[in-house]
């Protein structure tokens, strides 16, 4: 610690006499010697400073001629520190705002924990434990289906639904959206039809419009999608995909119902409509609900999800679960496009995290906590006249219409000003039918600044 | 240590009881106290190990009902163990054989350095202070251009070479491959045309497929493309694109000469052309060379590079330097297709190392290593009559014709038998005209049974 500090001594007396210019661009740095004695540290002290500085691009080494100061960098803007006002309230809008947002803001309308909610004693924990696994995990690209034991975990995780795929039969991938991507770059050309729910996951439309196909959206109800409108929706455009959320849909919360599963299913059978099922939120679930996947098998359902809610969304890694001959024609794609498998390194993480008692612990404890806040936001939000248009029975969505006249993206337009960021409803919206609604995200609104700006919001827009 | 061990004597216990039948599918486990009894340990570590079984997938727990033995997972095969065979000789063949290969077998046609010849030390440490960061670090998404630390330190370095880029203009990105797919659909349409070397890094070939673009090959030497090819290949096909590696190329280790970095630069302007340069191997030049990017700006070429070659291909972290209104809509497209930036975890290690003392020396004692071992592979490549094309400053590859008459693809898949993964020359080639060649990479050819393998393999194609 002693000498950390004593390295940064240093390093602070080389900046410095580069920002006050008695050192500039170019001039050779001290000999380590004499710097040595200058600043009454060890030559070591100076040469880990240096060699730090140099990694840094600040000064570099010239063998055989000493340390030399580097030219300036560019300037550094803030540009990205920023908030974009004028941006148009598209799906875009809620990503970029929400994920470049000032961190020490809530942010009700993002589709994350706060930080401290997540299990980050069990992280740091799998973090140690990496930090003694063999240089091939360190290191190596693995290999291209992804780490055999996290597959496993999730073959078994699979079974224990009543779905049987085995390790074979999954992909990992870099993220829940990179392996709808693969499905997409795999089975859509553009032009292609695609179904998904209104409302539904804001970035599904934002994927969808990067590989040009057209979207088609079906009215969402609190039992699935309509059934009536599904099938219509096939007959009359015969779309190429359907992707949903199952359990805990985003935004609304509501997970379909047994009757609407066998539905859907029946539906993209007589079509010939593949299905890419997003379980992401499957793990807030109080009790499993039924699943397309596992009704069906995997011959026309595709299972895809992730570890970013509940575990951590710095760790990148999600999955694919389908046909054989699918995966493996997945894989030449991912090798194509992100060369080498999913990252060896994170999927030793996530699967050491997974299969540790304190994640399961931690998942019992946010339940009750997720439950908590759930009724707590729903009582707030009553003062302001608004109710849930569902009542989810786990995560951390509320999906409410707003009191009557008010328009959400003027609403949160006018919280964006103070810096909070709220989930308007249209931008979930195909058909741009949801303008009265908002998407709460309850784990973000437990500090009371939350509802003052709101209500100031509100005013505004009234 | 010994409490570890204690939970894992309960948890084999327990495997063994469900392998032999004695615990079947939907039993109940003994109570916790009753089997702490049994076994002679303490309820914790009863609690502990179910937990662990829980997490696997193997039991499951009901609340206030006890534990359960679950069904049966799929069953395991090991396809993904066997090398193909049988399949053809095209970019992903290389690939997936070099990926899923047997670890205990060198890969002299693979492109990265055995594990044990990475900064593993470095990477360790850096993990144990990541076990240390902030909860945000550990949980949140991250801002979407990634981590600001590490765009700053590529600012730095970038400015040493005389590239002006600021922060703002740097995105991070899963990996250097996914850079370049990023590129790819942003300034690509199916049947646009892209300039590559021919030979060329083949995972570009594999990438542009993918896209649906046509590719023209325009034949290299040891200055780079052929300056003349590349004005003509420009003038005739009006490419959108053209990809390359400036220093140290892939797979002939040369590097592009001033003189026609000019040329290059000048037809590109002349004809509306951008270019990618892969910087994927500049830490391995000894002396930095002329860059397209340094050379005109980031105008119309667009800097990419990862740390997979000297840091850790497991980390996955890659970047693009760009001009700020392409980063814009690059930034985007990444949300939309792989929600999220890059891996906050993955730039934080990334950083963490890179800024290292330890990460300097490891690569100043790689640079000799690496010239040691193209030397000694040299001379042993000599004796089967083998000259390199080139004689490379730096890196690990070394590009070579065969002795007359023996095909290279031949040779792979006859090595292949012996489980020795070779590059053979056509799956770099777009003209397919480089069936006498082969890429040795230096650092996986310390073993002599890999000479032995070679020889093997020359006389059964002789």
């Amino acid at each position: 610690m002693e000498r950390q500090t004593r390295t940064e001594k240093v390093t602070e007396a080389i900046r410095g006499r580069i920002a006050g210019r008695s050192l500039q661009p170019g001039d050779r740095l001290p000999s380590i010697r004499r710097f040595a004695q200058t600043m009454k540290v060890s030559p070591a002290t100076v040469v880990e400073a240096y060699d730090r500085l140099a990694a840094e691009g600040v000064i570099r080494s010239r063998p055989g001629s000493g340390f030399f100061v580097c030219g300036p960098a560019a300037p550094f803007t803030i540009s990205d520190l920023e908030p974009e006002l004028d941006r148009a309230i598209d799906p875009f809008w809620v990503s970029r705002q929400s994920l470049d947002a000032d961190t020490q803001m809530p942010k009700p309308g993002c589709g994350w924990l706060p930080a401290d909610w997540m299990p980050n004693t069990v992280i740091r924990k799998a973090l140690r434990g990496l930090a003694r696994a063999d240089d091939a995990v360190l290191s190596d690209y693995g290999g291209t289906r992804g780490a055999l034991n996290l597959r496993r975990f999730l073959s078994r995780q699979f079974a224990d639904e009543g779905l049987r795929a085995g390790p074979d039969q999954i992909l990992l991938t870099g993220s829940g959206t990179q392996a709808i991507d693969l499905i997409c770059r795999f089975l859509l050309r553009p032009g292609d039809r695609v179904v998904v729910d209104d409302p539904c996951y804001f970035n599904f439309q934002a994927l969808l419009k990067a590989h040009q196909v057209e979207i088609i959206g079906v009215p969402y109800t609190p039992q699935g999608p309509d059934a009536d409108g599904f099938a219509k929706a096939l007959n009359e455009h015969r779309p190429r995909l359907y992707i949903t959320n199952c359990a805990l849909h985003n935004p609304t919360g509501a997970t379909i119902s047994p009757q609407t599963a066998y539905q859907v299913l029946t539906a993209a059978a007589e079509h010939n409509v593949t299905i890419v099922e997003d379980d992401i939120f499957a793990a807030f679930e109080p009790e499993p609900s039924p699943r397309l996947a596992s009704l069906e098998g995997l011959d026309r359902v595709i299972r895809i999800g992730s570890f970013s809610k509940t575990l951590s969304a710095s760790i990148r890694c999600g999955y694919i679960a389908a046909r054989q001959d699918w995966i493996e024609a997945l894989i030449d794609l991912q090798v194509a496009t992100n060369f080498g498998g999913p990252s060896p390194f994170a999927a030793e993480l996530v699967y050491s995290a997974l299969s540790s008692s304190g994640y399961r612990k931690h998942m019992e404890a946010l339940h009750r906590r997720l439950a908590g806040a759930r009724s707590e936001v729903s009582m707030n939000l009553k003062r302001f006249g608004i109710a849930p248009w569902f009542v989810p029975r786990g995560g951390f969505y509320l999906w409410c219409r707003l009191p009557s006249g008010l328009d959400s993206a003027c609403v949160a337009r006018a919280a964006l000003e103070e810096k909070l960021v709220l989930a308007p409803g249209n931008v979930f919206s195909p058909s741009q039918s949801n303008g009265a609604f908002m998407r709460f995200n309850v784990s973000q609104m437990g500090e009371p600044r939350v509802f003052d700006i709101i209500a100031r919001a509100f005013l505004a827009c009234a």
